[in-house]
């Protein structure tokens, strides 16, 4: 007998039907003498419905209660599993963030979790009760709710695993697991049976949409065994887990493309120490990311600054930056969206000098032009344009022979 | 300056652009000097598209989780109504059932108010800030979402404007006020521009779908001036106020006409003591309303037994009373949801007997057949089939000259 936590993504409970083979799934694990708490998110497309009444309204709305309105999407949803389940014949309660409690910080729209209670959703599990909580939501120290960020029901999920102890935690999502690849991309991708939390995580982070990167951050740090599986059925998934237990010998793991990017350039900036300071500040007050960041050599004691941040912060980026422009004396601010981020993953990378070279040359042989390049570790990014995006995932997943799972031994 | 609660209903709040005019018009009283809380419904639809999923799931939910369900319709509006407010350059904040906090009992679908505390949105209201209450809502001791029944967003509201002490309640609805019969169904219906108390209770209660009658209860009892106004302009309203300060003559208000009315027939039940109890009681335990109520004489020691209950409950009743009939030896139990109540409404009932009899006439010369008679203090209510429902309400509407308004005379 586990303990099990189970996550189940907006497309696996997209209508009734949906999530009435859900709760039958829910039910067999239980049957089967496990415990299961169980995590979910909106029904597919419910949260983006909500944010687009918002935009009817605002291009800035009020982020505490923005939270407050699309947390309602998980809530809907945590309802209709567990009226299911009771259909079923199986006692289930729903949970909101508030009535967990998962007490977070109060950046709304992206909190952090600060502290989950387990004693009342202990309780239920000891009495026999199937837990469905509502993802994605919290609640602040003020008593209001808050989300931590698209995907974070990925996070709740983990968060309640670790939180409980639980054995392991599955996420049903709408793909079967991991792969070189986005198939819809690249037909050649290839299924990964394994990968490490280190990869994942950059993967994660790069729009690979498999799992929200908080949850692989928070898996890694509390040791929690992830499994990601499709809600459709079939026999493949993919166990995240520490970096010594993939054993494979494969330099990048995989490729992805991130649309969410957009670039902001300030031009003709008066080049004097504490310029990249004052621009990036507010930003980060704000809690947008700022991811690469370009600033040019110097030339008549001026200069040209860039960085990209994410597409959906966009409109808030430029509104505070173009306050800064005006103060340290910038000709001009430019932005622009037409841009993707391209990049390979892989443990290999850090000992393995020759990977850059070899994704610059596979780019310009598709006669892509990179506009920003970065790295870290684990990982190599360009930013190219957005119509070039999907070519150039092909040609980089190509130049690794990616598609050749020989490529990929398993040492033991 | 006055503090007012202000109460919009579904149709005042159907679209983004319903919500922005009604955001004008908070902003308006507010800027006029007062301070407003404000109680919203679901935008019109929703909770009928959310108890949709649920009956797409089961016709026997758990009660408590559909209300965990339905509450996430006005949460939305709270929400959105907060967001429009703050794009207007007014501070609001929306709040929830939960974080009043409102507390109920745990009747789920049914609940009542035992304590609305205020502490925290007399903070808000002395600080400057809208409160936009989800209406509807509550929560049990336990933590868990209780809802106040369809149409208790105005219990809420009246609850509240108690609960602050407010100078008065404006219930802003798809019509202008109180009318002699649905405008609909009556072409001749009159404006009525004020009502007392306990009429405006049998009308609500016998479905003129003006005001939920706990509100009206709620206003009676803690002597809430209620005012009932169109969200669509126009400068009818109907005051809701206590008996003696209407003055006027008029032997009936008005005639109303209730759908929401089925019936259940026990056949051939051995008469014994206790019979009446035994089939009822399950009905009062499961907090079903059990309206009229025969019971043949008895015939060989046999009787019929015949009750209605509201048809969104007869699913539920027939489920109890057909166990109760196995127990009790019935032959056979009947339901029907062909049928309607017809009932004239007003304080000269109790003091003109002859009105019964006027009411009976009007039905009779039309060739409607009366199947149940109820009478209270204040209310005549026939039983007939449902296809001459808006038949009768004319014919009695006529008989009782409620269109001619100089029935109708000021005392004062």
């Amino acid at each position: 007998m586990a303990l099990i936590v189970q996550k189940y993504g907006g497309t696996s409970v997209a209508t009734i039907d949906h999530i009435r083979r859900v709760a039958m799934g829910i039910a067999t694990t239980k049957i089967n003498g496990n415990k299961v708490a169980v995590v979910v998110s909106a029904m597919g497309g419910e949260t983006d419905r909500l944010l687009n009444l918002v935009s009817q309204i605002t291009n800035y709305p009020s982020y505490r209660e923005q939270d407050a309105l699309v947390a309602t999407g998980e809530q809907v949803c945590s309802a209709l599993m567990a009226i299911t389940l009771e259909s079923l014949g199986h006692k289930a309660i729903s949970m909101l963030g508030l009535q967990l409690p998962l007490i977070t910080d109060d950046i709304h729209t992206k909190a952090r979790i600060m502290e989950l209670k387990t004693e009342k959703i202990k309780q239920y599990l000891n009495d026999g009760i199937i837990p469905v909580v509502a993802g994605f939501q919290g609640v602040t120290s003020e008593g209001r709710i808050s989300t931590l960020g698209r995907g974070g029901s990925d996070t709740t999920a983990v968060a309640l695993a670790a939180a409980l102890q639980a054995d392991y935690c599955e996420i049903f999502t709408d793909v079967d697991g991991v792969y070189t690849a986005d198939p819809n991309i690249c037909p050649k991708a290839r299924h990964l049976e394994k990968i490490s939390y280190q990869e994942m995580l950059e993967l994660a982070g790069l729009g690979a949409k498999v799992l929200h990167s908080r949850s692989v951050e928070l898996a890694q740090k509390y040791q929690v065994p992830l499994v990601v599986k499709s809600s459709f059925g079939g026999d493949n998934h993919t166990w995240i887990v520490n970096e010594e237990e993939v054993m494979e010998n494969s330099i990048i793991k995989g490729v992805t493309l991130e649309r969410n990017v957009s670039k902001i350039s300030l031009i003709r900036v008066p080049d004097r120490p504490g310029i990249a300071h004052k621009i990036l500040s507010p930003l980060a007050d704000a809690a947008i990311n700022v991811d690469m960041i370009i600033q040019n050599a110097s030339i008549d004691g001026y200069t040209d600054f860039t960085f990209t941040v994410p597409t959906t912060d966009l409109a808030k980026a430029k509104e505070l930056v173009s306050q800064v422009a005006k103060e340290i004396d910038a000709q001009e601010m430019l932005a622009a969206n037409n841009i993707v981020k391209v990049s390979a993953v892989g443990i290999g990378i850090k000992t393995n000098p020759g990977v850059a070279s070899r994704m610059f040359k596979s780019l310009s042989g598709e006669n892509i032009n990179i506009e920003m390049i970065s790295t870290s570790e684990y990982r190599i990014s360009c930013v190219i344009e957005e119509k070039y995006g999907e070519l150039a995932v092909r040609a980089v997943h190509k130049a690794f022979e990616l598609e050749n799972g020989s490529q990929e031994v398993e040492k033991q």
